[in-house]
Order: C-alpha cells, then structure tokens, then sequence
C-alpha cells in the first residue's frame, strides 16, 4: 500500500522543494467529493468568477463526547491529497457525464488544467488540542478550487479529530501507566475507518494496535495473541504430537513439555490457599494453550474465558506459565474478554500471589493482566470506582466508532473573497459564521495554562506579551474579559503554500504528533479536562473583529416587519 | 480507481471459469486483519494443525437501531477479498518483522503459498432481511487461512449492513413516493466510510448520492446544486458580467436576463395575496441564484436559506424561476438546510401556489421542495406527524455514521474442526454459539409472510411444504412451535468453491441486490418492521439439532462445587 500510494506521486511539477506523498487511501481522489462542488465550478467559471480569491475557514462547532476540548487530526492527509490534486482523463469525462450536457466544452479544459498551485493552507498543528469556533484550518485560492477541497476536507478532518479525541478521553480515564491497545478493525466503518482508527487513536495516546495494515502504513506497534476459536479448536492434550521444547538459554531440551504442565496442573490444584477453586479444567483449553506455549515461549498470553476463566481458564494458564518458568521462560500473561473484569482481574492477581508464595516464582504476581469486551470510557471509570488489578485495556467497538458520538461537525465556510469579508447567517446564532481572514493567538496565564484563543483581522497587531488586551466573546456582548498574556502563541501555519514561494511548514512525523498531542493535553487547567461539567475553554474576537462582524450582520439581515 | 481495482485482478490461476475484480478500496488487503490472526496461524502451523477442515459462522447477536430486522450487506466485498487473496513478499517480510523471531523461517513458506483455492464460501444473497443468530456466511476451509479472513470480513460485513439497515429504516419512514439523497461523505468516518455509505445506503432503497466517487465506482444516480458558500459569494447582481440567455427551444436571446428577474422580483413583491409577506430581499442572493440560473437554466435549484427563507430566499427564487419559465424553462426546486423544516416547506408550497394561481404558471404550485439539515428517522417521523410539503429528503450524517447506533457486533466462531462440532460457551447465554456446520430454511405460512428461520444440521432432511416441523428456541427450552410451512427457502447458497469445481452462485448487479432489499421488506409482516415495539421475528434450531446443542454444552462446561 505505501509503495502504491507513493507511485501515485505528485501529479504536478510544483516549484516548491517538497514532494509529497500522494494520500494514504487511494481512493481519495479529487473525485471524492460532493457533485455540487462541481456544479458551482461550473457556475463560478460561466459568470467568470472562478479565479476569485477566497478564503474559507475549516471549523466545528461543538466539541464531542460532552467535553471541552478536541484532538485536531487529519492535516497531513489533507496536504497530500492538494500536493498530489489532478484530473486524470477519465475523471474528466465522468464529471462531463455527471453535469448537464449543456455544459460548455471550456470547462472542461479548465478542469483539466486545475491543480493547487494557487492555493495556500494555513492550519494549527496536527496533534493540538482545540476548540469550537476557532479555525483548524484555513484554506485561501481561486474559490473553484477551494470549494472542491471542502468535502475531502472535511471527511479527512472529522473523523480523524473525532478518533484521535476519543482516544485521549480514554487515555484521560485509563491513567498514563495502563497499556491501552486498539482492537477495532473488525468492529469499525469500513476497511480504512479501521486503519484511520488506528493511526488516530495512536496520536490520541494509544500504545498499540491489533491491524496489521495500520501497523505496516504508519509503523505502529502490533499486538495480539489468540482467540477463542484457538481454544477451541483443540478437542484434548492428545492432538500435541511434538511436545518438546528447549529451554530459554538452549541448554537442554524438554521432550515432554504437556507432562511437565500437567504435573504442574495437580500441583496447584491441590495447593492448600487454592484447594477448592477448581477441579478438572476443560481439556481442549489446556491443549490450546500447551500448544500455544510451544509456538510462543518467549510470549506466551493466553485468554482464559472460552471455558470458565477461575475454573479452567486460570489454572490452566498457570500449569503452562509454570512449566514455561522451568525451562527459564516468563509468561506474558492473560487475557480476559468477558465477565466482571475488576472481579475476575482481582482474583486472578490473588491467583497469581498465591503462586508465588507458594512456588516461589518471583514476579509471577505481577503478571500481567489484560481486558478487553466491549469496553468505553464509561466502564473504565467504573473498574476505577470498583477496584481493579488490569494492567492494559484492549479497547474496540466503542472507540473506534466513536459510539458515544459517531460524528465530529466540521464546516467550511466562505470568510472572504476578493478581499470582502462575508458572513453566512443563521437564526441559530451558533451557526453565524465569523467572517474575515483572521489570524489566531493562544494567550497564557502565569501558571503556564492557556487561558483563551483569539481571533483578530489579518492586519491588526499581534497580542503582546505583558499587554493588557480585551477578548470578547464573538456574539454574546457582555462577555468580555481583559487578559494580560505571559505567552503568545500563534496559531495557523502556513502548510501548503502551492508555488506562492513561501516557506512551509513540514509535516511531521506521527510519532511528534503524538507527543505533542500528549503533551497539550498535560498542559491544559485540569477542570478543562475532567470528565463530570468540565469548564469550556475560552474562545474570543478581538474588540475590532467583534465590532465588524455585528456591522457586517446588521447589513447582511432582512430587516422584518411585524403585522 | 475501477482501473486500480482491476489492476489487482485475481492472483492466482483459480480453476473455476469465473475472473473476479479485487476490492473496491485497494487497501483491503490479507494484511487488514488482526495481528493475533497471524499468531494463530503460526501456532496452529507449529502443531501441524493449520491444514485441519474448521467451519466458521459468521452471524450477529442483536438487530441495530431497536428494531427486529438487519439487511445483510458486504458480501460482494469478501468474496472480491478472498478471489484475489495472496501474500506478496513485501507483506511476508512486514509479517515475519512483527512476529518474535523465534518463529521459523518455513512458516513463511507457507504462508506464501497460501490463497483461497480451498476455501468454500456460503451465504445469504446480499440485500436480504436477516436476523440474529443465523449464520449470514458460512466459512470453510484450513483453519489458519479461514482464520486469517475473520477480521475482513467482520470489518466488510459489519457496518456494510449496518448502514443498509439504517437507510432501509430510513425508507420506511420516509415512505416509498419520496425521492431519497445521501449526503454523508463529509461527515463518514474516514474515505471510505463514505464510500460504502453512498453504495449501501442504495441498496437500503435510497434513490442518488452527492458522492462523485461512489457515483463512478457503482454508477450511483448522483445529485447535487450549490451550497452557502456559492450564495455568499455574490456580492450583488452587478457583479453578474454576460446577462444573456437562450430560450429553451433555442428561438430567441434574452439578452438582460437580469432585468427579467428584478421585473419578476417587484411583480411578486406586489402581489395582493403575498404583500408583506417580504420586503427587499438580499441582493448578494439575487445575484447568486440568476447567475446559477444562466449556467444551469434546465436544472435550477436554488439553496434558499442563507440569510432568510421566507423574506428573501423564496421571493429571489419565485422571481429566477418565473424569468425562466418565460424563456421556456421549468425551475426544479429549493433546498431548505435550516430552521423549521415542515413550516419552512408548508410557506414555500403556499408561496409557489399563490404565484401559479395569480400569474397562471401550470405546475409552479408542485415545486419540488428538499430538506436537509441532520434529518434522521425521528425527524422524519415527526415531520410526518406535523404534516409537510417536503418531496427529497438530503440525510447526511445520522444516516452513515449511524448516530443511533454506530455498530453492529457480528461475530465470527468456530463451529466445527475436523467434522467435530464445536461450541463457545459464555456465562451470558446469548453469548453462546450455536455448534455444527449447518443448512438454513426460511419457512412461510399461508399468507406469504416469512414465518421463522429453522437451522439445521447438514445432513438433516430439508422442511417439506405442507409437512408440520418442530421449531426451537435453540436456549430456551420452554420456547417451541409447530410449523407447517407453505413455502420452504434455503438461505446459505454457496457463493465462493476454489478449486472444488462445484457452481458457485453469480455476485449480483448492485441494482438487484437493491431490488432483492426493497421486496425482502415489503414481504415481511407489518409489525416486525413497525418503529415502536416491533415483534420479533422467530429463529429457531431443529428439534435434533437442540437435543446436540445442550448435549455438548454440558460435555464443556466445567462442573461447580457449591462451598
């Protein structure tokens, strides 16, 4: 896949020093998006308005999951799609098929000549915690082109934000020294909901993933063991032919592995603080993982709930974790995917001790203890509240999916064109856009905590540092507040600039996303954070801002007549 | 894309007559799967297992969105997977990198060696009705190659017909005469998350896509106008350079289309029967909707919300459509995006009836009106009840995220290995599977409504119409009917042989499997499909078949000692 997705190349010879990767699917192509993106093409080029320069603002509204922050993601698969944006001939004749057939033949060969050469992005870094209303990005050029990159946009952007957040929720939760795994590829929208889901979730704070495909695309851990089928897939011990296996430093060989285990199988079972817990453990489990162990001595995890996780699954594990111990290997650990998991994850350490004590086995307590089935940050919190011996968490469906929330609200909205500021209104005022190419700062307090984002005209001065400076709140007028920064810290950079000359920034590697990621998190006032009535983090308009968009409202509205 | 699909074509020389394309996205790979799929394999490998006969169902628990009905979706997509499935060194290396390197270099041999020419595939034709526990696809083959498949094809089956479900419920409310859109790229989870929403969200029985990309890559009808952004754009109307425009039978050149307009503004704007209903309307708007108008006369739809739908999206609207109507051209609508839908649409169908009465224009009156603006089924449901003028419906983002419910939980489980039938036991019962390789029938009674779907073992004689058969709850014991079926139909055809050289069933045209969908439900009985307390639909095992379930489930669950 990354061979194919380089072979797509940069379709234009741009005359800035920076080849970019085409995207990371495929099948995003300058065809992914709405057909009306191409209908205005055609209208903007028949009245001649094509070329206009416009701005466009890339925003949501809202942040999700009832918080008061969201992870920004997605920017750098939004650079590759422009760097690489190109009709081929045959995309050309489609959309010639798509429109009316009275359509002039000249657009077309205007289609044809369209790439991103003449389109500038300013965005905040991947990886940054934002807020609603503030540009994420803002993309500037002829208003034709610009209006073909909403859709892809805002698709690359959504669910990517909205992933990467729910990912830092559960890390929030789960507390920095859990091992937190993705698993949801089965479980998520289509084949690249998966893999996206892996790479997001990564930036959002995850450790590792189960998919394969996301681990070779993005270089991300890979974890997993085995399933239930495994287990059952054995009918008795019987079924193990080779049953031999050389010790940890290859200095002798056991030639009957499954006896040893076995042996180690009654020796627990009639250890005095265990006497009672179980008796006959289910056969084909016991198999399953002998022959687990055999494949995988270095790394043996075996999940323990096909069957009864205290009566055969535990015990079982044991048995084999015991007789890997002989032969100089530590066992992984287990896994549990059903049932009460703070019970079970308790009795299963109390499992564990007794072993060690008993054995003495030193470290076999802490053997690690991982859960999975159905887990959120719901029932996360709740194993906190109850008590719990996990050590790492294998989180799918719920994350993935986003299932607290399936969707993210980003829009893209008109904010200049020819150098006029516009606004889109709405009887909703939340929905009033902010009109005007801004310029964004991210004001610090003393205790090094952001305290507001503000958006200013293009040309008004920076906010400076120890100056007095007064945020209004956009479109309510008595909020208002006077700050006085410790830090000024800008938000857009320019990460595209087409063939303008202007430097860029470089788009940087996943794993200093991730860091940054975790890090302005960490940086945020804890009550921005928590997950019961978090604060709303501020979000401002300069005095001037503010007065010309109410200007700009009252000239914009139709004024009514009462009957 | 198509050509990128094809290019991957089938890998290996398949002996059966049938060449089938690769997967629609290209990422769909043997390496979108779950790590453990590989463990697996390599263990079951090192115990000389892997070739072993496994039989795997693939079926799910719970019907989505409260209801009693589930359309099964995303077949084609596993059957293009495993046509064309083959490792290429690349991927081998990527596998051997991310397993302990313990793991022997033979392993690697073998997986190079593997494809699906002993795999057999059997399943209910996409587009059905289906219901929980009843395997949709059965799976045959070695048990590390079928193992390899679970994770794409739970990924390709699970929100395929996740989202067929959520817009074939969304047909249903709507009702059959209304024109359905899907307009949800932006806001699906990742690319292709759009992708397949535009394919199935047609074949749960919506009408055309906004998607250009699922358009091509299906022949999906497409639909699409112009947005805010294009609105807000215009300045004013003097900004509109070439005025002229052809009429319809290409007779004359209104050379000042404009004037016609604003002539046809302040007409209306007189009218007894609509004076005050708005004074002067937004010029920027005005402008926007003639210039849309010259570049689209024979498909004029206006967006008319941007500032205000009554005072001035309607009028500029009226008054662009009535200067194409005298130049022959008949306006296809508006698109109302915001505000209150059913009494937005009620004004806007009273405007357009007072303007055909007053000014005699044949079919102004019928106008079509589309809505948008985070429709779901409950916004549906409750226009209906308040009563509406709306004929399209553009549903966006509850439709392919599937806000209500964002997936669907089907599970993928061993039931047979080596002819020897084997069950996953759960404390929760409904978590139990259902054991041996089996044969599906659907039985109807007398009056042509499916009744209940029997499972059955293999070698079971097959229900004979007219002859009465015990039917039961496959957990329930209490739970039983005689049936005596009027119509017997066999659910699992076989859809996918390798190399055993029997027929395979033909992979449909989308447009069938959308026609099989829309008759699957107009077939069911009324109250399975109704929103509020539906009925269940019955699925039942054999009365042999139960006697073998509880059989083995009591030879695998270990026994408790009360203390």
């Amino acid at each position: 896949m990354e061979a194919k997705a380089k072979a797509n190349g940069p379709r234009y010879g741009d005359s800035s020093a920076r080849v970019v990767d085409g995207p990371t699917n495929p099948m995003v192509s300058p065809l992914l998006t709405d057909l009306y993106q191409f209908t205005m093409a055609y209208a903007y080029w028949k009245a001649g308005k094509h070329k206009e320069r416009a701005v466009f603002d890339l925003y949501f509204r809202k942040n999700p999951f009832g918080g008061e922050y969201t992870i920004f993601a997605g920017l750098e698969e939004c650079i590759r799609l422009i760097a690489n944006f190109k009709f081929t001939e045959e995309e050309i004749s489609f959309i010639k098929k798509s429109l009316p057939s009275s359509c002039e033949d000249a657009f077309y060969d205007y289609l044809r000549g369209i790439n991103c050469s003449d389109v500038e992005v300013y965005a905040i870094s991947e990886g940054s915690a934002v807020f609603p209303k503030v540009p994420l990005v803002r993309v500037e050029g002829p208003v034709a082109v610009v209006q073909l990159l909403e859709t892809p946009f805002v698709n690359l952007i959504n669910y990517a934000s909205l992933v990467a957040t729910n990912a830092a929720r559960h890390r929030f939760v789960a507390g920095k020294s859990k091992i937190l795994l993705e698993f949801g590829l089965r479980r998520a929208q289509g084949p690249d909901g998966g893999i996206s889901a892996s790479k997001y979730c990564y930036i959002g704070g995850f450790d590792a993933t189960s998919n394969v495909a996301a681990g070779r695309l993005f270089g991300i851990p890979l974890r997993g063991t085995h399933s239930h089928a495994f287990v059952s897939s054995f009918m008795s011990p019987d079924e193990i032919i080779d049953k031999s296996l050389r010790s940890s430093d290859g200095s002798r060989t056991c030639e009957d592995f499954l006896s040893v285990v076995q042996m180690w199988l009654s020796k627990i079972q009639w250890l005095p603080s265990l006497h009672g817990t179980f008796g006959d453990t289910n056969q084909s489990e016991l198999a399953a993982f002998t022959s687990y162990a055999l494949a995988f001595p270095t790394d043996f995890l075996a999940l323990v709930d096909t069957y009864d996780v205290i009566r055969s699954g535990i015990p079982n594990f044991c048995a084999v974790a015991l007789a890997l111990n002989d032969l100089g290997y530590q066992a992984k650990g287990i896994r549990l995917d059903s049932g009460d998991l703070a019970y079970l994850s308790c009795e299963a350490r109390k499992f564990f001790m007794a072993i060690e004590k008993e054995f003495g086995v030193p470290g076999f307590g802490k053997i690690s203890i991982s859960a999975s089935n159905d887990l959120n940050e719901e029932t996360l919190d709740a194993l906190n509240k109850q008590g719990h011996e996990v050590d790492a968490f294998g989180i799918g469906t719920y994350l993935v999916t986003c299932y607290a929330q399936a969707a993210l609200g980003c829009v893209f909205k008109l904010v200049e064109i020819n150098n006029q500021p516009r606004i889109k209104l709405s009887e909703d005022v939340s929905k009033v856009s902010i009109p005007c190419k801004k310029r964004i700062f991210r004001l610090y307090g003393k205790e090094g905590y952001p305290l507001v984002d503000i958006m200013s005209g293009e040309n008004e001065p920076a906010p400076k540092v120890g100056e007095r400076i007064l945020c209004r709140h956009p479109f309510n007028e008595s909020k208002r507040a006077y700050v006085v920064p410790q830090q000024v810290e800008e938000l857009l950079k320019c990460y595209w600039t087409g063939k303008s000359g202007k430097a860029a920034e470089r788009l940087p590697a996943l794993k200093d996303i991730r860091n940054r990621c975790i890090k302005q998190l960490e940086k945020m006032r804890p009550d921005h954070m928590r997950r019961l009535n978090p604060t709303p983090y501020k979000v401002s308009v300069s005095a001037k801002l503010y007065d010309f968009i109410h200007f700009l409202w009252l000239n914009e509205a139709p004024v009514g007549e009462l009957q």
